[in-house]
């Protein structure tokens, strides 16, 4: 490793690869059938959502680990997050025997702070947001010596990361046209850029970042590290509002472009993701599809395209909830209010006509308070499960054509 | 093939493995680290919900059209099918280059009927039910002397499916000590048991059903073939009322053991792999992992377990639905009502102590009109997303020593 510059080599990425090989998994490299047909190229995933501990973080923190001196490893690796770096650090820590300690802040949910206990961390929780558990680590840092790991901004994390790049080459032959990549703090995307355009310089290397967060965009655009956030994201594995000085100059240099996608788009990828290949992708994971999806990335024709899934664990009420949103967004959630008039069997109606139409409520919501409607009518509120936008045209005509009067909710 | 006994050979297998390689995709096997550890035995998933077309399906109807004779060919295939038999048929018929056409009823999905399409099949919408799609196939049968493609009580079919039997153990070294492998109309169990029996017979084969459709467990029982239908299920690839003649004769002879699990049990291991292995099955992918998480059945420590995961298109509204009867079922939603003192100030500090205890409000109703409740009170529906039982427990106990009456809905 050179230490007197930003760089990190194919040589420390071989080198990694041969450090972590008995504890990370090399991931399966998916064709996704419903992309390569959509866009006439060839769309492949590197699911590091199915690598251990969920994510790719594991890859860095082993790699990092394995090259302490044995004083560093003595006093143990110490860490804040309340994300996939956590259980990638304890897990690679307690893989290696040495000990870890995790600090999140209290409000981390119970289910991560239960994960990462069990990957054998001790998990200290302090204050409201990422910033106070990240004082607490230096804190703790401090008093017990152990070595601080940091989530991207260091060489030997990014040598890890990249050896996605060279599982990537050897899995495809050496032949890849694209990799698409998330960028949050920007070690991913360092790593494997570093391996990919090391072998393959004409490979291009594309990274995505949410709208929300467009810090590495920003930064290039201004030529230096720029904080930038402008809302919370799905996508929390790369709400980084800071770059890391090391990774801004690798990506600098070796990624094409940067593009960055909405919170809607993300949602719908990750429901893509879920239906086509039957994998769950968190919403930083989701980045590269939906690229492709909304159209902001055009894969040309006949050339191979790798989607890098970063991770996997997307909190299930989160999930759930973004599959409501997205199911909205194509046409299989309706909701509408009608003004019906009050008098009995005007409600009957109206719900045979929805039923004989195939429309499924989900809720419905009546209220007898006058809030500013007509005297004589009331207003009733409907959610159905429908199948497409057809369908609700098919069953607003219908209400329409019966009299009712149909508030569409948008 | 022997045609004079209700058998299929090791031999025939691994013809079909030949015959099909091209077209079908070996699957992953993929450990379950978190079944491993809470069973103490090895648990690995079976992949066939990352098969082509999502089930494994297609590896019976290619060997099936593979084996047709030229003839045959000329004239194409028909099946009648509303899920993953018609995927599989039209997928295999297509990649061998000969028509396939599909009935369906026209009351299916118009999402497995894009589906199938895009597959090169010709659909044919008849009726409302299973049945009249089934006439309806028999009829074009005679018109146009295409083949029809029995969904599993055929020996070609039953080969092909055992291939997922070799891969197992090709990818264990050999070394498998359990499979647990849904049953429907016992196709897949068929094949699989003849694979692994035939080189392991110390391999414990158990099929798993759902106690809505235990067809093939009261079949045993009887000793005969037995229709079985106490209700519709979530899991609606193994909906079959009557398994078939050949799959029963060699479940007969095969299986260890056929247990059931509930509908309950299907939507938690639904939401458990969605979790845990970032998979998505569906109901009947999801029974074996049932049986486990359930408890009826218990892996011996130390052993090899293999869950068959048989598909994974699971209709997203489905899921959707699954995952919350799953999170209610977790504690990860809590719906109660509070009676209210009908006075301004009341709602907003139940509203601040749910808050306080880090409910988050998913909806809320409230209706003025009187239900019969006392006067002066008005009820209040919640229902909060929460973290598990312990944090409803806290939410219970905060509400009820601020003197609201809190009545919760189970």
């Amino acid at each position: 490793m050179d230490n007197t510059k930003n760089t990190v080599s194919l040589e420390d990425v071989k080198k990694a690869q041969e450090t972590i090989k008995n504890i990370v998994k090399r991931t399966d490299l998916l064709e996704s059938a419903k992309l390569s047909e959509k866009t006439g190229a060839t769309v492949y995933y590197k699911c590091e959502n199915l690598q251990r501990t969920g994510s790719f973080k594991l890859r860095g923190a082993c790699n990092k680990i394995a090259n302490l001196t044995e004083e560093e490893k003595a006093c143990g690796v110490i860490a804040s997050s309340a994300g996939n770096h956590a259980q990638g650090v304890a897990y690679g820590a307690t893989m290696s025997g040495i000990k870890s300690t995790i600090c999140m802040p209290a409000t981390a949910p119970l289910a991560k702070v239960t994960a990462t206990k069990k990957l054998g961390a001790e998990v200290i929780l302090e204050g409201v947001i990422y910033d106070d558990a990240y004082a607490k680590a230096v804190q703790v840092q401090k008093e017990t010596g152990a070595t601080f790991l940091h989530p991207y901004d260091d060489k030997y994390v990014i040598a890890g990361q990249g050896t996605i790049g060279l599982e990537i080459l050897d899995q495809l032959n050496g032949d890849v046209d694209v990799v698409l990549c998330p960028i949050g703090g920007g070690g991913l995307i360092s790593g494997i850029s570093t391996a990919i355009k090391s072998i393959n310089p004409n490979t291009k290397i594309i990274g995505v970042q949410t709208a929300n967060v467009p810090s590495m965009q920003e930064s290039l655009k201004n030529g230096k590290v720029t904080p930038a956030f402008n809302d919370v994201t799905i996508a929390d594995g790369i709400q980084v509002k800071t770059p890391g000085n090391i990774t801004f100059d690798i990506v600098s240099k070796l990624v094409d472009e940067v593009i960055t996608v909405t919170e809607e788009e993300i949602a719908d990828a990750i429901l893509y993701m879920l239906e086509d290949q039957k994998v769950v992708a968190e919403g930083s994971g989701a980045v590269p599809v939906a690229a492709i999806l909304s159209g902001k990335f055009v894969p040309e024709k006949d050339k191979k395209v790798v989607c890098v899934i970063s991770g996997g664990n997307i909190d299930i009420n989160v999930l759930y909830r973004v599959m409501g949103v997205a199911l909205a967004r194509q046409g299989r959630r309706f909701s509408f209010k009608v003004l019906l008039e009050d008098k009995p069997g005007n409600f009957s109606k109206l719900a045979s006509l929805i039923s004989e139409k195939g429309g499924n409520i989900l809720t419905v919501n009546q209220g007898k308070v006058s809030t500013g409607e007509a005297i004589n009518k009331q207003s009733v509120e409907f959610t159905l499960e429908t199948t497409g936008f057809d369908h609700i045209e098919i069953l607003k005509t219908a209400m329409t054509e019966e009299g009712f009067q149909v508030i569409e909710y948008k």
